[in-house]
Parts: C-alpha cells; structure tokens; sequence
C-alpha cells in the first residue's frame, strides 16, 4: 500500500474525521491537528475526535481547540483516518466512528499495526506519524504554514525523545529543517514540551531520592516510592512516571528498580538498564514483562522481602 | 574574511596545533577532534591541548586521548587555530603555544569575539563551531567518517542543548542530518551526554527539592542549598549546576531563585525567568548581572533577610 491511494480516498470524499489514539501524545496529537488543517484548508469538512482532554502541555498547539472531546457521535463520515494507532482497541469508544464511515484508512510507524482499514499505510521506518502526514502534505501539493509546521515538530519532537531516540533518522533532520523554515519557535516549544513538571512531580522526585540506595558498588540503584508518599506530598500515581530515569541515569548505575508500594499490599517494581543486563528476563521470573533495557513486574509480599529477592536475582548478573 | 584564506593556510602548512578553550565543552572538544582527525588524514602534524582533564561525560569521543593536557610547550607550530575561544584569556596557560605560532587562527560563533588572531572567521548565525568545521571539512573536499560525525555531532548537540535552543536553526538540522547518514549512534550519544548524572547531583537535588518554596500563588519558586548541605552530602559545587531549572520549570511557574549560601556568610544568588520577567534588571539592585531570562548576584546578609528582599523586589513585577 503507498499514499496515493490514501491521497484518491482524501480528493474523492468531502466528510472526513481524523482519529489519534486514546490518551493521544504529542505525535498523535500534532499529526491529527497538522493533518486537520490541511484537509480544512483543501476545503473538506473535516472534524477530530479524542478520547480525553488534551495533557496540558500541549493545549499551546496551534488549533487545538479543533480536537473535540468525543461523547458519542451518529454521524457517518465520508472518510475516518485513524493515526498512530496500532490496533482498533486503541481507538477507545471512537471505534462508533470507524465502524460507521463508509471508506476507513490507517496511517501508523508501529512495526506491529494490524492494518485494521481498508486503507493501510504503515511505515516503521518513521520515527513519527509526524513524518509520514509531512511526505503526505507534499505529495498533495499543499503548503507548510507556521502552525502546520508547528505541530508537525511538536509530533516528531516528542516521539524521538527530542531527536534522541534511537529511531532518529537523517531523514528525521531532513524533514525538521525543512518545518523550522516555516517559523517554528524551538526554543519556547521544547520549554513547553519538555522542561515542563508539575509540582507534584517534584514533590514525588524529591522523596524518591531521599529513598535512593546505591548497592552492588554503585551499580544497582534502588528507588522506592509507596502510595502513602504520594498522598501525603498531595501528588498523583502519573507523578511518578520517569522517575526511575534518576537512578539509571547516575554514572555508573546499569540498573535501577523503582518499587511502587501500593496501598493494597501489592508491589509493582519498575525495571531499567543501561547497557547489559536483561531487565526484561528478570521480570518474566516474576510473571512481568518488557523488554531487556526496560520492563515490569507486579510481586506480592513485604516492600523488604521483595526488595531483597530482587537484589539478589540482579546481584546474579550485574 | 572568509574560509578560504584559513584552507590556504592549512594547506601551506605541516604542524599545526588545535586549542579549544579552557574548560573545554562538548562543541570545543568535539569541533577540535574533528578537525584533528581531518587534518591528519590530509597529512598534517597536528596536536591538541587542552587546559584541563576532558569531563569524564566526554571521555566517550573518538580519539580523544589525542588532546593533551597541556603543561608548557616550546615548539613553534606552523599555524596555531583557536576554536570557540572569544578571547584570548579563553586560551589560559596555553597562550604561550598561540603566541609561539607562525600563523594564527581563529574560528568561532560568538558574536562578542574580539578578532585576537591573523585569521578571523567569526560566524555568529551559526550554532556551533561544530558547524563551521562541517562547512571547512566539506569545503577542503575531505570526506567524513562515523569518528568525525560524531564529534561534530556532539558538538553540536551539546551548543544547542540538544536542538532545543533558540540558535537552532534549519541549517543545523540539514548538517546533523548528513552527519548522522555517517554512522552515529544517536541514542547511546544521547544517553552519554544528557542524561548522565553523578550521584552527589542527585543528592543536592533532592535537598534543594526538600528546601523548595512555591510562592506568589505559585509564580515564583524558591530553593536553597548551603555549603554545609553540600558537604554533608558528599557533592560538589559544580553539583549544584542546573537545580535552579527545576524550579523555573514547574508548570505556572515564572521566576526561579537559588540562594546558595556560602561558608563565608555571602549569599550567591541565581535568577531564571519564564516568559516576561526581566531578572538581569533585578541583579543590577544588588551589583549583579545577566539577561533578562538569567541572571545571578552576590548578596551580604542573613539568609532569611536577602529571601525577603529579593522576594519583595520579585513581588512588584510578577
């Protein structure tokens, strides 16, 4: 499948509704609104639904206010476009929408998309759909504008981890040289988009580095957080997310482990590394998952037995 | 003065010594190694000094055991080339080898320069002399290599605060697309040099985030780390570089202060601002200096009396 027939199905049809995935990111998001602009501005009449408020970080993007908070629709569109969006689950209750347009299509970069549309367009090569909707926009002749090409960087900025990640291509810069030459404002953006945290979240970081251990000479970092620290720093369970990046990210550190100590006795146990070690194995002993730099596990039992029985399964191969 | 007449001169040339500047950063150092490695695949006999030990966050670039830790020299190079370096107190101990030389060079991006040697090629657009060495490699006709991208990936990188600063421009990121086609391992760069912390950076965070205060219905965030703290935690001064960003980051907030209190009794005082604030003009109350987005004074007093007077300056314009 390429994107002609993609771009056929857009010429042919007037109603169109663009769907990024639930709790859509800033590669869904900014996909949807750069994608919404276009087809607005190539006359179609177009609409974007999304399952949850967009995250506060992204309200500055450019016609955000586009993005409606889905509460049930009848409408029968000419044409549904679901982006970033690996499998039909991921379109949350929105799927009404999909179900009931008469031609679907599906434009995604997960390797593992199960080409769900009549219409199937999947390039894992793409750090981002960002990218994709980009060679889109050209091949059907319409112009970048600032705002376009400001969701557009905002969609492959966040999914390359600010051009970090290891799916950063030339490619990738290529494209973002050529948005930037459309007044991209980088430096208020990346402030917005990634120097941003709540109070609650450095609240929750404070009190995961009082915890912090070194063990196994500076190598294994152990961070734990219980939902009582939480509630007491008046945070939330989302604070939390990253913090394990503090203990891998110490010089010298090739593992760290975040236990959550929830209020129901459980434990969940976050699992990263920075080189060698299979965190991912160390997690399926205990019925988690993941992959071998990052993955998780749900233990039951005492916060030092388990830290305990963690310590020494990674003391085995650190 | 243009490029060309510094190739004449590296060309007319046999040893030519490279100088990036004291304390040496990531585009100094990497601007330099590339530059060696090219000039030695065009058969020059080169050299590189450095003023200090390489941060060990750099110790990671390729052949950078060929900078030497400069402890006096007599040879009289051909050419000595000065890269980064504003002024010729940038160069330290290693003016001598400047002074020495038969030909002198300076290239640089900083605006401020002050044109010290015979050749001057000042380029202020660009981010990084990182990307005036592309330009020299590309224009001397030698090829890059994955050494060489990623020095000069590193360098640019690093000046731009990984693409996220104004001087990001879509020149920068056509460079880093051509220079990532060489084989640079963008995620393990990345890792090595964002996301490397020291464990004593770790601990003073945590103690500035125990000290934070959100004021001003949460526009202005105040943190306080002492000398004693530092020592008792194990850390460096240098530990505390950066902590000021996580309180300007918190989402509302506009003003950030760090008191640093010294053993001394003085108070060093550190100023960010968001959006609107000019804190260079609130250093200038108390004899300091800046820009209007970071600035920092020195302040005699109590440490609850300079809180209160810089708090009730802060007050007025927030």
């Amino acid at each position: 499948m390429n994107l002609n027939n993609i771009i056929s199905a857009i010429k042919a049809t007037k109603t169109i509704a663009i769907l990024p995935h639930i709790y859509a990111d800033g590669d869904s998001l900014g996909s949807s609104l750069a994608l919404n602009m276009t087809l607005q501005k190539m006359g179609k009449n177009t609409s974007v639904f999304i399952e949850e408020p967009i995250p506060f970080i992204y309200d500055f993007l450019p016609e955000s206010k586009a993005a409606q908070l889905f509460s049930g629709n009848n409408q029968i569109f000419d044409l549904v476009i679901a982006l970033d969006t690996g499998d039909l689950g991921r379109l949350g209750k929105r799927i009404e929408i999909f179900d009931n347009a008469k031609i679907t299509v599906n434009i995604d970069h997960h390797f593992t998309n199960s080409e769900f549309a009549f219409h199937n367009y999947i390039d894992s090569n793409s750090s981002a759909v960002g990218e994709i909707i980009y060679q889109l926009i050209k091949m059907m002749d319409q112009k970048l504008d600032s705002e376009i090409a400001t969701c557009l960087y905002v969609a492959i900025a966040t999914d390359t981890g600010g051009f970090r990640f290891s799916n950063t291509t030339a490619v990738t810069h290529q494209i973002v040289a050529d948005l930037i030459s459309n007044n991209v404002n980088v430096s208020e953006i990346s402030q917005k988009v990634f120097d941003t945290v709540t109070h609650g979240k450095v609240k929750v970081l404070g009190e995961a580095i009082k915890s912090l251990e070194l063990l196994e000479y500076g190598k294994l970092a152990v961070l734990t957080i219980s939902d009582e620290t939480i509630k007491n720093v008046g945070a939330k369970d989302e604070d939390c997310d990253g913090i394990i990046n503090t203990g891998r990210n110490i010089n010298g550190v090739e593992v760290a482990i975040l236990l959550r100590v929830k209020e129901n006795g459980e434990i969940k146990v976050n699992l990263r590394s920075k080189n060698y070690v299979d965190v991912g194995a160390i997690a399926n002993m205990y019925s988690g998952g993941g992959h071998k730099r990052a993955a998780g596990c749900t233990v039951q039992g005492s916060q030092e037995d388990v830290k305990k029985r963690l310590i020494d399964d990674i003391k085995e191969v650190i």
